[in-house]
């Protein structure tokens, strides 16, 4: 970890703006600089000082930004000497591009901190009264990559061994994937008595 | 959502203190009681009032109580009409007993609400600088339950399956399972060639 960071990467959480962590509380505090996902709940955007500068890069943003001009911006900003907050939805490691600006900004010598933050499909499925493992009820979770995937195609190859796996699966997902997903599990051997739920705008 | 809970039951996230929800500490911060397991950081107990009864109810306290008698114990004193925290390391539903607090509650008529956490597997990596999943480097992320086990055993019959997903691993283990679990994923197939971390004492 950096001894001076000036770039803080943020996991925001999943929606409800309570669920982002006291330490990233405490980082949006001190940002002369907020570059944020569209979607982030605007009362997260309060906690940041008023004259902080504050620019909306998500992908439904006005005006989108690639991934590339995102981590250029970053590291611009860094430069003008401002501590900058990258605030980004649920955890800023699972299925989302923080990876990638925590290697680009080495690369460049800004030094950074990685907050993490509660991912959608923990925060989610809580909020929904579903408990995502139970003791007894199976030794793995795992998460899948859908929408949210570059390429908008769910993991096609992964089916067989999903459906094989003793415990929950919890898939980020559009609406329309939702089909496609349910047939290949239930064709590569998942009950169709097991419990399902689906989720909409959580939090 | 019950209207007016009285059994709050958070995570803490997986150690460092800063990694509790705001919606956690404001939780904490209206307590009568908390409840907590035994390696919860003392930091965070000071965040509930200084009159609030607190007990350490986890496997390695002084005298640690047994689930049944842990919810039990949530009972009494939300009959007493106290607001209880259930505090607990991690997210309360990854791995953890929470689910069976939150099906007991109900079943005794006490009003809960859970505040989910950022679980170990997610903010250690994040705090040693591994992202858990990267653009383009697969589509799942599974978590195994190792030495929190009930029975202490790793999942045996899955490491075939979990070997062969295009994806990270990330398991709960003591030592002495590190070798077994390593072995099995060799032995299913999983490249000698990946990137491994060992995690001790994370956040």
């Amino acid at each position: 970890m950096p001894k001076s960071p000036c770039v803080y990467i943020v996991g925001a959480g999943p929606g409800d703006p309570g669920l982002i962590t006291v330490r990233g509380l405490r980082r949006l505090e001190s940002a002369d600089g907020v570059v944020y996902d569209h979607r982030i709940d605007p009362r997260l955007l309060r906690w940041a000082p008023a004259d902080a500068e504050k620019i909306d890069v998500g992908p439904a943003a006005p005006r989108p930004l690639e991934q590339d001009a995102i981590s250029l911006l970053l590291v611009e900003k860094a430069r003008e000497g401002k501590t900058v907050v990258r605030l980004k939805l649920g955890d800023p490691f699972v299925f989302d591009r923080g990876g990638r600006e925590a290697l680009f900004l080495p690369e460049q010598q800004i030094p950074f901190e990685v907050v993490p933050g509660v991912p959608a499909t923990i925060g989610v499925p809580a909020y929904a009264g579903i408990p995502i493992t139970y003791p007894g009820a199976g030794d793995v979770v795992a998460f899948v990559r859908g929408h949210e995937a570059e390429t908008d195609e769910p993991p096609r190859g992964e089916w067989e061994r999903l459906a094989g796996v003793a415990g929950t699966l919890v898939c980020y997902a559009g609406a329309q994937q939702i089909g496609a997903m349910a047939s290949a599990l239930l064709a590569n051997g998942r009950s169709p008595e097991e419990s399902t739920a689906l989720v909409y705008d959580g939090t």
